[in-house]
C-alpha cells in the first residue's frame, strides 16, 4: 500500500504566516464604523493588543511568527496529511482523497493555531486577563489552554445552551483553568437586558460575543479574544495551507479541489488562503470550495453588504456575506457554523468568484461523518463532517465519470466532544434544515443602512 | 529550546512485535486446568483462533506483525516520543522527561494496538463475531474500531455502572458499528444468575469477563478478545516500546527509570519489555516501574499464586500476583486498573525483583493529570496519569538531589471520554482508598488450592 502519513518535521513548522491582501484582486473594503466611516486601528484598541490590529490590516505577504509561539506549535505541529486510503476504497472512487489531520491539537481542533498567538500578544502587551465567548466549545477551550500556557487569565462566555448540552466541553476549560460562564450572565448590560426580557434565554453566539466585547471595553487589564470571522485570525490559521503545500510536494500529487467547511471562515481560509497565493502567482488553480449548512447559508443564500459581527449591534460594520446580523440559525449539531455572516476576505473572494461555496444538509454530513469513522478511524467534529460530506460527493461524481481527480479537505477537529449528537444522529432524531426565503429576507431587510 | 518531538516515518513501524519469554530469567509458569494440570492448546481453541494461541505460548523472540496489520498501524503509527519541556520547566526539576503518546490513537489508547491483531486473526480463521467486556471503555471502544475495520461483527459487554456513567464511550462504539449491552444482561447464565440474586446489579469486569466467555463458548461462529493480561496482548503492545527504543537513538539520551500504569499488564509490558531485552543483554539496565493504585495494589499488596482470571472462576488459572479473583476494587476512575491480578510476565519478573512497582493513591493521580494538563495541554486518562504521578515523583526528588535522570512515561490515553472524573476531582468528591490488610487476606484466603 502506498504510503499514508506524509510528515514534516519541527523545522517544517512556518517561520511566517501568509497573508492574502496582498494577493487579493482588489483592496479589501474598509470596516465601518456606527457613523459610516472607516475605523481607525485606535478605535479597536480597547479590546486588542497593538500587535493584533497590526495584523488586522497589514498588507505585508509575510508576517513572522514569535518564535514562542512557533514553540508552544511543537507540540503537535507540524500536522500530518494522511492519505484516506480506506474512505476511497469503501467508495470505489478513482479520485485520491486526502486530508490534514487538524484535529491531534491538544485542545481537539484548528482553533488551537490562533489562540496561542492571540494569547501570546496580549501577554506581551501586559494584559491579564481574557474573555471569549464560545458556542460548540471548540474556540472556547483552545483559548483556555492557551490563557494558561502563557499565564493570562481566561473568561468564557458560552452559549447557555451549550453550556447545557455539552458539559464535559466546560470541564474540559476549567481543567485549563479557565472560567466558564453560562451566557446570557447578569454581569454585563447585554446579558441583563436579554434576561430581563426571558429569564431563560438560551443564548446565541451573538450575544456571548456582546457579553465578552462589553467586559473587555470595560476594564483595562482585559482584552477580547475571537477565534474566526477577523482578518488577523485567518492569518493564524494560515500555517494549515502552508504546511499542507509542503506536504503535497511529498506526495507527488497536488489538490485540485480543497474544502473546508465554513462558518465565519478561519478554517477555509486556513487551508485555502496559501493555494489561493498560487493561483494568484498565474499557477494552475485549485478549486478551493468552502462548504456551509444548508441551515445557515451565508455564501449561498446571504448577501454581500455591510453588516455587524454581533447580534446586538456592538462590533463596526464589515462587509461580508451575511443573512442579516439578528438572523437565527436553527439548533444545529454544527455549533461553529451557526453564524450569520462570514470573513470579509472569505466574502470578497466568493463575490469575484475566486472561491465556490456549497450548501449541505445536516444528515447528509452524519452520514458522511459515520463513514469517515469507519474507514479511517477518527470520530469528525459536525463542522468536519460538511467538508467530508462535500468530499464524498465529489469523490462519488469523479466515480461515475472516471475522473482520478485529487481531493483534499480539511479535518479541523475531532467528535470526542460531540458524541450526543451522533447519538441524536443514530437515534433519527436530528433533521434536515431549509430556511424558507421569505425568514432569510426578512432579516436581510434588517441590514443597517451603510453607504 | 531543544527538540521537542521525536517521530518515526511508516518505515520504521516494526515488522516484527518482541516476546519476553527466551529473555526470562527462567520459563513461564504454566497456565493450569481446574484439573490442575497445564492446559493445552487446544482448550483455548474454543475461543481464540490458532494463530493467538500460538502467540500465546510461543518462545520465539521475534513475531512477525502481519501486513494488513502494520498497514493500519500505519494510520497512526509510529506515535511521537515527546519531550514534556514545559512539566519540565514547571517542577523546576533537573530530571528529562519524556513520553510517548499513544493518546493520539483514533480509539484514544494503546488498546487499539492489541485490537487491530485480534480483529485480523479472528477474520483469517474465519470468525464472524467477537465477543469482549469493557469497564472503561478503553478497549471496547478499540475492539468495535478493529473489528469495524476488518469486517468482523463486535458486541461488548459493558459493565453496567460504566454503561451508565460514561454514556459517550458507548456511543464511539456505536459509531464504529459495535452493539454494546449493559453487563449483567440475561443472554447468559453468568448474567442470569447475577441479576437472580441482585436485580440492581452494577456488574463487575470479572462478571462481564464471565458474560463473553461463556457467549464465545457456545457459538462456533464467535470467538472472544481480551483487551491485557494474557501474552500475545502484551506481545502485541512491544511496538510501544520498540519504537521508542529507536526514538531514544534520536534524542541522544537513554532511560534511567521508564514509568507506566499496570493493571492487567498490556501498558507495562508494552513499553518497559523491549527494554528489558537490553537489561538481559547485559547492557546497563533501565528500572522498569509498575504503577499501580493504592486502591487495587495487586503487586504491592498482593500474593504471588495461582487464581482466575475472572470473577467467576471460568478462566484457566494463572500463576500471577493477585488479590484474590472475587476481591471487589472500590469504585476508583481508573477503571482499567480495577482488576484483582496481572500478567503473568510481569508477576514473573516483580517475584524475581527485575522490576518494580509502586502504589499511588486517587487523588494525587488527578493532581498530577491537572497538572500535565496544564502544561503539556494533553489532558490525560486517569490510567495514564497514575505513571503522571510517579514520574513526577521522581523528577521532585531529582530536584532535591540534584540528579539529571531522564524519566520517560506512557502517555496511554487521553482522558476526553472521562471529564466527569475530573469534575468530581474538581468538586471535591474523589477519595483515596487504602484497604485494610484484613480485606485483603480475606480475599486472599479464597485463593484456589493449586499445586
Amino acid at each position: 500500500m502506498p504510503q499514508t502519513k506524509f510528515l514534516l518535521s519541527e523545522n517544517d513548522i512556518p517561520t511566517h504566516w501568509y497573508n492574502i491582501v496582498p494577493d487579493l484582486p482588489s483592496p479589501p473594503e474598509p470596516v465601518l464604523g456606527p457613523d459610516g466611516k472607516p475605523v481607525t486601528p485606535d478605535a479597536l484598541s480597547a479590546i486588542f493588543p497593538d500587535a493584533l490590529i497590526e495584523q488586522e490590516v497589514t498588507r505585508e505577504r509575510w508576517v513572522p511568527i514569535p518564535e514562542p509561539v512557533r514553540e508552544l506549535y511543537r507540540q503537535w505541529r507540524p500536522t500530518p496529511l494522511v492519505r484516506a486510503h480506506r474512505l476511497e476504497q469503501h467508495l470505489g472512487t478513482p479520485a485520491k482523497i486526502y486530508f490534514k489531520n487538524e484535529s491531534i491539537s491538544p485542545a481537539g481542533s484548528h482553533k488551537f493555531n490562533s489562540a496561542l498567538p492571540q494569547a501570546y500578544y496580549n501577554k506581551q502587551a501586559g494584559i491579564t486577563r481574557l474573555v471569549t465567548e464560545t458556542g460548540a466549545g471548540q474556540w472556547g477551550s483552545s483559548l483556555s489552554l492557551a490563557g494558561q500556557l502563557f499565564g493570562v487569565d481566561v473568561r468564557v462566555y458560552m452559549v447557555k445552551v451549550s453550556f447545557q448540552q455539552k458539559p464535559f466541553r466546560r470541564s474540559m476549560m476549567q481543567t485549563w483553568g479557565a472560567e466558564v460562564l453560562a451566557s446570557p450572565t447578569n454581569l454585563t448590560n447585554a446579558g441583563r437586558a436579554a434576561l430581563a426580557e426571558n429569564p431563560d434565554n438560551p443564548g446565541s453566539l451573538g450575544l456571548a460575543i456582546a457579553e465578552a466585547v462589553e467586559e473587555a471595553a470595560s476594564r483595562p487589564d482585559t482584552n477580547y479574544a475571537l477565534g474566526s470571522v477577523l482578518n488577523h485570525v485567518l492569518l493564524h490559521q494560515s500555517v494549515i495551507g502552508l504546511e499542507a503545500k509542503k506536504q503535497f510536494e511529498m506526495t507527488g500529487d497536488w489538490p485540485d479541489m480543497i474544502f473546508a467547511p465554513c462558518g465565519g471562515g478561519s478554517n477555509f481560509g486556513g487551508v485555502a488562503f496559501p493555494f489561493f497565493a498560487d493561483t494568484a502567482a498565474g499557477k494552475k488553480p485549485v478549486r478551493l470550495v468552502a462548504v456551509e449548512p444548508t441551515s445557515c447559508p451565508s455564501l449561498t443564500r446571504g448577501h454581500y453588504a455591510y453588516d455587524f459581527g454581533d447580534t446586538v449591534g456592538l462590533t463596526p460594520l464589515m462587509k461580508q456575506y451575511t443573512l442579516g446580523h439578528d438572523f437565527m440559525p436553527p439548533s444545529i449539531h454544527a455549533g461553529g457554523l451557526r453564524y450569520h455572516g462570514a470573513s470579509t476576505f472569505v466574502s470578497q473572494l466568493y463575490h469575484e468568484k475566486l472561491i465556490e461555496a456549497v450548501a449541505v444538509p445536516q444528515l447528509a454530513t452524519f452520514d458522511a461523518g459515520v463513514t469517515f469513522a469507519r474507514t479511517e478511524g477518527i470520530i469528525p467534529a459536525p463542522e468536519s463532517c460538511h467538508a467530508i460530506r462535500a468530499t464524498i460527493d465529489e469523490a462519488l461524481r469523479c466515480k461515475e465519470t472516471g475522473e482520478k481527480k485529487v481531493l483534499f479537505f480539511n479535518l479541523s477537529g475531532h467528535g470526542h466532544f460531540d458524541m450526543a449528537s451522533y447519538d441524536k444522529y443514530f437515534a433519527g432524531q436530528l433533521e434536515d434544515y431549509e430556511y424558507p426565503q421569505e425568514a432569510i429576507e426578512a432579516a436581510l431587510a434588517r441590514l443597517p443602512k451603510v453607504g
